[in-house]
């Protein structure tokens, strides 16, 4: 069994945002089948009350990682037409999976030249019926290349954290792919109950001309939104003294849960920190194990020391 | 008198985005006057810390419907411009109504050949006066025709389902068609209040290549926002098993007092519940009325059996 | 020293949205040193839960003054580019200042032939550095000119305001040029523990073909938002009757602090009220003096009749 198995069992789950049920079972039952081996068994919050989101609470927290759990996909409008979930970026001939009530699905992307989108199959689809990329996990000495570590390596890094997390709160999340709508119930809840104000949000980010696979966890100094200074400034000065390698980004866009956070009435600092990834939405996202490991490295020593 | 008299009362109120307080008065009349024949009696919230909008809590609510009750028009800029508000669809020549203080005003829509907005009018109108379309109300054996099907026929479905409703909750919201506003505090009042989980946006939707006028009121699983699949598939089976004619929509675009129940802070799920119309936004806005008597039907029946 | 010495000490202050921890330094050290002065000492409400914020009351408050302290500006992403904070407006051979961990820097801004924006400097800069305009404050008889009276003189307004108030609150707010982040926990913290439902918007407009230097302080009556009739109609009103001179603006597009007061859980009014300028977002903005004198006389006008 690679290190690798529970990250390649999460990208195989069909969940995409509204839909993020399966993943919440899978998850609940990851979680108690383990956290007796974690270094302090969390207090686990979930039920109707957080739709399919799921809180962890470790000890007295201060900080807590959000990483969301859906992911993009398409919907089957009527006759063959497909529409996005979230932002795909797939090409015809991309393997897509689902079900309806005639039972399991696999089909084929196609996009017709005047940019429609739309499905191959043998049979009509139930109008309503959500697709997902058919997972095919790729990994390599370097390299895992598979549909979806955007954001079940969010998701795998925080539950790597969680095994010696002491203080702590870990969130994940619902519909970040596509608006949103779990975070302010969410930061609500972990705001009034236990006073948390820093953040840390989990999730993929891009390798662009300033940011390099290889090269270490990305520490996101703005994206589409600013986060507060003060609380960059005192990542970026802990990072540097954990010696793990990571690398700065500044970007114009871009959004994440951090968006949420920063419009929330909560006044809660966020800072998004993750792993850079080729081929954005695609069936083929590309990360570097390296990256991987200082994601996780820097988790957690950030955990201990905020 | 014919069963539509209210619709045909309800389309004639001058009430756009921001100036709800014409509907309001007018609501709260008919409510006081009618309410004593209703199944149940509600409690009528409304007052200043409701702005402009009222909530009735009939019996012990599991559901809300959520009716907007503004309406798309045109604000009064600098000499002759007009400036939208909403999305309203028009053409040269549509007959536009409202007040300023010189009067009552009932002028015409010009748009020009470089596609600015104007009004002609035999003299000039204060700067901010709100115009909404002038109301030519029509009926035939299948159809209705008017302005403002979008909302009035949301105000007056559920007003229809009052009349027999023993548990649940009618909010009339404010501010839908121009970025929302009302549904953030009515919506933390209704869940703090009565912890009601479950909504339903009882408003018009589009005919499509997919939604066909006639064919039954439309369950949208879908728009620019995505509610929670659990909840569509539990719409979708009391539907089915309702046996009233309904019809599935699938959307990419287009939004509703949905949207910011979406991104409240509350656990809610939500649906949208609506008939079809064609010629949306302009004032010739027309329904069948068979989607109007299953709408009716469909909402009462959802609020016994959610 | 002249009247203006505060606003031009303003106007210097490196405080782009993100980063106004050194402007809420400078005004905790105004107010501390000029309260005793004022009509009535205020109770001075900061620290973490408000993040860079600061909030002043005053007696019983009614109504809440929003003055947004932060400014735009430029991050330095890779190498030579500049990402915007907020939407700036600059040409190239503007001078931008700022500090790095290799000192201060004064650079220039470099807009190429495909429109990328650039600094010009002797040295590589830091990635994730903000960058503002270097201020250059002219006064002439009639007008003054200089960067970022977009929202400093907002403040300056409010600070002139307090000298004389009675019964208010002024709150300070951040990240108002780029998606905002603070008003919805000021908004949460002002309604819940003193009821307040009024808040004027304390900021600066634009010179239109309705709006010219030198008519008043310009009272908005919308702009991409819309405010409710009723509290327009009642500020109107009382700007008519107060003889001080302002104008009327109606716009459909532009935003403010009233955005994120309107979509706020809390059914407070808004209305924007302030200065028009030219050259908006320019390192040349441009007030005329007599809409300066007439925005601070209808600030202590309404804040005593509302």
């Amino acid at each position: 069994m690679s290190d690798f198995t529970l990250l390649k069992n999460l990208c195989q789950i069909h969940a995409p945002s509204g839909n993020e049920a399966p993943i919440k079972e899978f998850l609940l039952s990851y979680i108690e089948n383990n956290k007796s081996n974690w270094k302090v068994e969390p207090q686990v919050i979930h039920g109707e009350e957080f739709q399919d989101c799921i809180i962890l609470k470790f000890g007295k927290p201060r900080t807590a990682i959000f990483a969301h759990i859906d992911s993009i996909g398409y919907t089957v409008r009527y006759e063959d037409q497909l529409v996005p979930i979230g932002g795909p970026h797939a090409e015809s001939g991309t393997k897509l999976v689902g079900e309806d009530s005639l039972g399991p699905i696999e089909c084929e992307l196609l996009i017709t030249e005047d940019q429609q989108v739309k499905y191959k199959f043998g049979r009509a689809i139930d109008t309503g019926t959500d697709l997902t990329y058919k997972c095919d996990f790729r990994e390599t000495k370097q390299y895992i290349t598979t549909c979806y570590l955007d954001n079940r390596l969010g998701v795998f890094s925080a539950l790597k954290v969680a095994e010696t997390l002491e203080n702590g709160v870990i969130v994940f999340s619902c519909w970040e792919e596509h608006g949103g709508g779990s975070v302010p119930y969410l930061i609500k809840y972990i705001y009034e109950n236990w006073k948390v104000r820093n953040a840390l949000i989990s999730d993929i980010t891009w390798v662009t001309d300033g940011v390099h696979p290889g090269n270490g966890v990305v520490v996101s100094m703005r994206d589409r939104n600013i986060p507060r200074r003060a609380f960059i400034n005192k990542i970026v000065g802990l990072a540097q003294s954990s010696k793990i390698p990571f690398q700065l980004e500044v970007e114009a866009n871009g959004s994440s849960d951090g968006r949420e956070i920063q419009t929330s009435p909560y006044p809660v600092d966020w800072c998004f920190i993750g792993a850079p990834e080729d081929n954005v939405h695609s069936p083929d996202e590309t990360v570097n194990k390296k990256d991987i490991a200082s994601m996780i490295e820097l988790y957690s020593y950030l955990m201990k020391k905020l």
